[in-house]
């Protein structure tokens, strides 16, 4: 459901008809019913039946109906984190196939008290994983022209500090990440080799050590040992001219070096198609890749397409 | 010219004839009248004749002829370096009313013994300025969907290692971008004020101190100053959400922290078609938005367009 203040239960909502035409997919919302069925007043789902036409499982308590949309509020945190853990431990016991997460507040979260930066650290540390990673995908389709593929983007750093990223950025952390890129498009392609591009961390690629030296002290060591591992890997190159040929077909992947450089291509491609995807858990899950949208919250025009590729993508996984 | 190991020489011989067709405007290409002559018969210029064709004032001496296409090259560093100062001393002395540049490799540069992370920053010494900033424009067009007034992208940081930003981050710097993007859009735009936002540095701008207080402690004050001088602004917001609201029209200026921020959405909106603009300058200067691109130079397949539009913008700057 996500938080309940945001766009989370209205675009569950707004897609649950399609989501029921999807084959061998059958949803279950985390959350509360009275919020759900709220959502679905506001969408005009037609013969609105509770249980029936959304299947809601309580995860909270009703203090939870008097938060006011587009607010941060520890009820609503409380209330979206109580989801998550419900919902992981139903998919570790095999409950359910797969996890696809609506948007939560990270601030609503940390007022409840739970101190994660967001959705993907709460999976790894539920699922006792450290070598994961937070993966962008969009979807190949008519308008885009992207690879026929579809376009990952991974990145190394994520919802930290710009100033921290310097310390998290080591061969060993990029080489993991090709890692990933690589076994996930590997799922997604019938057959063949991903083409793997990595950015760069400085502008220009550094421009052969002028502004920086990531790119030759630990970047491009990690692209050769990957190269050395059999995969398909380019790079470093500027992320201002890799999203460019990414876009046109060249890469099937990318590893991004910190959140912006991914987000910022992903977006402007395609952002209510794109989905979150977190590698390397022993579950499935993928999420939209929006965020609340406080301020157009509970208004009914909010757009259910990353959430409708999000539960598709998850399918496909399922195999 | 740039670097006549790029596609320097080749984009001006390539938009040459629609170059002459602009109203009120007469190019001189500053290089070596033989590096253009070559370019001309790449891109099969008819009839071509040197110095009624293609106006070229001698800046550097034979030794370049003898530089390979797409290497990295002292000899062309020097002479890119010898036609930038030329073209600047004759916008000073006012035989010419704006300088245009293509694209110059920095590492040719560095090899010549010219220390200078880019053009801008050549500009600025030889005009003796510390006040100015590097634009990225991009002009309406049908295809766009940006502002009709076009988009601006100011950079507080450019051409520096990423782990030396955090110190040319302050709320002196950002303001004083704000005020740059102010002035350049109210001198594109018929009347009114144009609306500026601003980017955070840190993902999801911090999330309200939890990744970063920059946006805080230096971001938000210098917006507060700025819109207590009467300026309309914006932010600070997560760039990978501005740049959509950008592209949908809603800014007609971005001032972007860092370079890949603003590099990635621009190219990706309209690689091209974007001009690149110094600002803060006695004199106009503006320039292609892309690089030498080695990988393609003196094939004859490298797009005019940016190139056509930095000439375009130049006349209109010139007024």
């Amino acid at each position: 459901m996500g938080d309940p203040a945001g766009i989370g239960p209205e675009i569950i909502a707004g897609a649950w008809e399609r989501l029921r035409a999807i084959p061998d997919c059958r949803c279950i919302v985390y959350g509360h019913p009275e919020v759900m069925r709220r959502a679905a007043e506001l969408r005009k789902l037609s013969e609105y039946r509770l249980n029936t036409r959304i299947n809601c499982v309580t995860c909270c308590g009703d203090d939870v109906l008097e938060v006011l949309p587009g607010t941060v509020d520890p009820r609503s945190g409380r209330a979206a984190y109580s989801a998550i853990l419900q919902a992981i431990g139903d998919a570790q016991r095999g409950t359910v196939d797969a996890v696809v997460t609506a948007p939560i507040h990270k601030a609503a979260l940390h007022r409840a008290g739970y101190h994660y930066p967001g959705h993907t650290e709460i999976f790894a540390e539920q699922c006792g994983v450290e070598n994961y990673a937070m993966m962008l995908y969009l979807g190949a389709s008519e308008s885009a022209t992207v690879s026929p593929h579809g376009l990952a983007v991974v990145h190394v750093t994520l919802h930290t500090a710009m100033k921290t990223i310097f310390e998290q950025i080591t061969a060993e952390s990029v080489l993991s990440k090709i890692r990933l890129a690589n076994a996930f498009m590997r799922r997604i392609m019938a057959d063949g080799s991903p083409c793997i591009g990595v950015c760069s961390l400085n502008p220009h690629a550094g421009e052969e050590g002028l502004f920086g030296d990531e790119e030759i002290q630990i970047i491009r060591p990690a692209i050769e040992q990957a190269i050395a591992e059999g995969l398909q890997v380019e790079g470093p190159k500027p992320a201002d001219t890799i999203m460019l040929d990414a876009r046109d077909g060249k890469y099937d992947a990318i590893v991004a070096m910190f959140h912006d450089q991914g987000h910022i291509a992903l977006k402007l491609l395609g952002m209510y198609r794109a989905v979150n995807i977190t590698l390397g858990l022993p579950i499935i899950r993928t999420s939209v890749a929006h965020g609340t949208a406080f301020d157009k919250a509970w208004q009914g025009v909010a757009d259910s397409g990353s959430l409708l590729e999000a539960v598709r993508v998850a399918v496909k996984l399922c195999g």
